[in-house]
């Protein structure tokens, strides 16, 4: 992937995502205008909107015959894998950005043929920029991460949230509440995309949702190909990557001893 | 609080944390020592002993009559809550410094006759810098902290460990659930003196946990005291400033709301 097509699309992605942070930070300073979407849990702000048409903007500009596919609707309606397709989630961990100004990332994945070639994590407060690119690595701040070790569920700190370890219609919360009994300990950050980047850079060992969609982990995916993390649905089957998914994202040899328990 | 002694005990306190965070920073240069506690999940470092050493050797060279609390125990061995105290968690959060380099915390909590005076709690990696004093307010990088306003179970952003949500000898996990299901969303950041700070900057609406030590919450309380914010154990009684306790820190209402679900 080194030709200049590609060295092209990376260097605009990266000169947007700057961007768009840029944005996203000047917004602290104004009021934020909230709306709520279907469920309670996922607000949603103007800036979401904002930032996703800002994208889909520079992406038609530069690269028309690019499609795109974001969390907020103003992209294309994508039924096909064929081409490249950008899929963006303009603030995963929208809560946090609401509540707390942190902990929340801007994720870009960008496809070709169903193949992820370029992936962009970045996490705005903190100034973590994640990127891999396919073939040449994943780096954190420009510094490449070394290829993912295994690791001991009974080592390993898991990031899950709360809500599968309790009753829910997803998952068998009781094959959930082995693996944390197991495990050392287990974290939740409230950004999908974040907990997939701190996988990939061993920031954490393993991620476990239910319920994930393309722009969630779009972009994860690609950083932990490149690291040789495994990324499954919860029951080992490959991801679907313009559905919904449950996600099992780990380290090499703890995904299978986490599997042991999701599939008892 | 505004006489001159607790004016140099402040400045000293800063001062010395400031100092311990570079410590700290600089230890990620080298490779870190890791011991194992009784816990496997209580990962402890050099830099853990090192710096209460160095918080110790401080406070006797400057304050040969206060007592030390710490952690790693090189401190007195207090067993009366009179006089003055420093109560000292030198890394909270072990494991994220060993795993993530961020997330964890130099937590110091000075009380005077068993009353919180000063707390800081510093998130090293990030910046954050929470302090309060007792009867001025609390303060996150010298921006004075709103008192906490009121806020529903159904809008809260929990902070909540999984291991509380499935089975366990501390508390009845069904009403911990249904605190979870209620809630907005839950959060774990393996550390109890973030997780406290963010309580009283609003990043999370309430921490619940089962076993903490005085280390662990002695600033954290301080800064919530002065925010307006509620802490007791879990079952809505009292802290025991010297012993483990449960902890059910949150907003005003909240607390309340929360209380209800788990004294069931």
């Amino acid at each position: 992937m080194k030709n200049e097509k590609w060295i092209t699309i990376e260097q605009a992605a990266k000169k947007w995502v700057l961007e768009a942070a840029k944005l996203l930070k000047d917004s602290f300073e104004n009021t934020l205008t909230i709306t709520y979407k279907s469920h309670i849990a996922d607000l949603v702000t103007d800036m979401d909107k904002k930032v996703e048409q800002f994208f889909i903007q520079k992406i038609q500009e530069s690269f028309p015959d690019h499609k795109v596919l974001g969390e907020e609707g103003y992209g294309d309606d994508v039924q096909s894998k064929s081409g490249v397709i950008w899929i963006i989630d303009p603030i995963d961990g929208t809560t946090n950005f609401v509540h707390q100004q942190s902990n929340f990332a801007i994720s870009i994945g960008i496809y070709e043929d169903g193949v992820g070639i370029l992936g962009i994590i970045f996490d705005v407060a903190s100034g973590d920029f994640f990127f891999a690119k396919k073939g040449e690595g994943a780096f954190l701040n420009d510094v490449k991460l070394p290829m993912l070790e295994n690791v001991a569920l009974s080592e390993a700190v898991i990031g899950v949230n709360a809500t599968w370890v309790g009753p829910n219609r997803r998952i068998n919360h009781e094959n959930v509440q082995s693996i944390v009994r197991k495990s050392r300990g287990t974290r939740s950050y409230g950004s999908a995309a974040i907990e997939l980047a701190y996988v990939a850079s061993g920031k954490i060992d393993a991620y476990l949702t239910m319920r994930l969609s393309p722009w969630d982990f779009a972009a994860g995916i690609i950083l932990l190909n490149e690291v040789g993390g495994i990324a499954t649905n919860a029951d080992g089957k490959p991801i679907r990557l313009l559905e919904q998914n449950s996600i099992l994202a780990s380290k090499p040899g703890l995904h299978g001893e986490m599997l042991d328990h999701l599939l008892k």
